[in-house]
């Protein structure tokens, strides 16, 4: 907890430059989340422009619900990796459409991520390779908890990097050691955009931080406090989701 | 009202996977809105993938803002039709743009919808096949309520589904019978996106019922409801226009 | 003041119809802050339907975000030039993008704009042609507050428009006279869109007014009465950023 808010302070000391290619729905909140923790996001996709932003930044977010724009986050990770900058994959979509779950792998051949993060159907899509649902939803799985830890460990591994499976309780690893967060509330799944807002945010704490697994640990706590804050807040005030999701990043810029 | 209220529980209990092709300015909103209605957003429209995900939803949504997916409309609606999946079309822009009244008519020779939903000027335009109005709005008619209702019952008739003008009051028909609902709010209009979140829960509403005008006079209903109180809430605390937005999906998250 | 809230009025009589071909990111919020100032938003930018679009409305906004609508940009402004409608461009990003400061160039070849708005390091790299930030932040800058002021006066004077620097006090010149604001409030620049709502909105006072240096000079001012008021709302409310965005658009809304 108290390293989690390190970060908080590193970050709005840093203001990493944090070069985002993510999806059009919620590309909005992803860049409200970075400025309220103090980051400074920076949406571009243009193939002429792309290795020229991320080479100047410093850390790179390839979400793939940019589908568009799959072409561009090739150079932006070729360019992001000469530069040394931290790479984030978030496999958003990847449980449903091949074509994703194949440019995942053309991705991380192209340059060694930093991270991974998605929702357990996502990350084991990713992991078996194959369709696991229809949507972007987490969806009922019927892996035992000692399964997914281990299911995580082994992407992490052979991917040689930190994989961050969200959930009611997030798994995060990097292929040796694990590391649960269950903090976070419910609604966090009733609104759009939260799983994207995270991955956003471990493009600024990866430029902030040495340690991954670490890094990679306090965004999930942050998110998650963040998350409960703001769901107490919108029940305490009879407010619905939407609320909820004003205070969410709200949260963020208070701490 | 009761019947309106049937469908709120319905969605709830079924949660069903609508696979949305919308336009960037919404697509936000229409993800929120789906979720706060209990029903669960796919917004994909890659050419590679989208034929793959449409199949395994239960609705597919076209908002015809989203320009740049006409292709990918198409294979979508392809899609949808085989897997018996109800198709929603909202010729948004359609009143000022021949481009969109063109690819209105490609689309419905593709397959039939189940639904179509604008506001007048747009259902007129694909009625009398012409510019009705520059931009998205509503505008200024001339057209007498009876005239208005003999239109968009033949519109109805001509294409084989429920056709919605919505408007102060909203006229619904299937081209045998008319619906009229007169719930809502005049600050429904006053923010981007009611259309397209109708639009979107039209989606979910006719993937979890049985007869097309119920189901579409159900969204009318329960859109305008979740305005009222909104527009009600946001006037009583002196606030304005975005506030009036984010309680309009709140309302529908505490249905 | 008195002279911006007479453009206030002026714009909710007239309703001038907003073409804007605009970034993913702040789209939304465009479309809603044009809303709550009383102006019609259209948000359009295929090749096929741009030019019959924004010959019919009364402005036209190019945000160089747009990065994937440049063609659709060059044909817009054509198509505006020759219906005698004022042409805003906001060179988003081009401090730190080659692609874009090039493009721009190209832009302003094609028809002569009536207003080019950006935060200071965006017209800077205007002005010299080159590289002055990553990102698409403001950034430190050495030059003295005279400085400033002459080298947006000279850029003004060398596009023969108005350009508006905006800062913690606004620059603007249409190479003549120079007219400086520093009504506003440091939160603007903690959420994205602030920029890009200003020149949508610029969009709307250009269609409404014939002194193109009044007209820039009253957006700058009732954004920062908007922003000024918003932050009080949310600071005495202990809340954060996303309800200080709210109420930016709420407040104006209710002017």
């Amino acid at each position: 907890m108290q390293e989690a808010l390190e970060y908080v302070k590193r970050v709005r000391e840093k203001r990493p430059l944090v070069h985002c290619i993510t999806n059009p729905v919620t590309v909005n909140d992803c860049a409200n989340m970075l400025l309220a923790a103090g980051a400074s996001p920076t949406m571009a996709q243009h193939l002429m422009e792309v290795e020229e932003i991320s080479a100047g930044c410093d850390a790179l977010v390839c979400n793939l619900g940019a589908t568009s724009a799959f072409e561009a986050m090739r150079k932006a990770v070729s360019a992001a990796a000469v530069a040394g900058n931290p790479i984030i994959i978030d496999p958003v979509g990847a449980g449903g459409s091949s074509f994703r779950r194949d440019f995942f792998e053309t991705l991380v051949k192209v340059a060694k991520p930093a991270c991974i993060r998605g929702n357990f159907s996502e990350i084991q899509a990713l992991a078996w390779k194959e369709k696991t649902v229809t949507g972007v939803d987490a969806g009922q799985n019927s892996l035992s908890l000692v399964e997914k830890d281990r299911l995580v460990a082994e992407l992490a591994e052979r991917l040689g990097c930190v994989v961050i499976a969200s959930g009611a309780v997030d798994i995060v690893s990097d292929g040796r050691e694990l590391v649960h967060n269950g903090r976070g509330d419910c609604w966090m799944t009733a609104i759009t955009g939260t799983g994207c807002m995270s991955s956003a945010l471990l493009g600024a704490y990866f430029a902030c931080g040495k340690e991954p697994l670490q890094s990679a640990g306090a965004v999930c706590r942050v998110m998650g406090i963040c998350g409960e804050r703001a769901a107490n807040k919108a029940r305490a005030r009879g407010e619905g989701t939407m609320s909820f999701r004003q205070y969410f990043i709200d949260e963020m810029s208070l701490l």
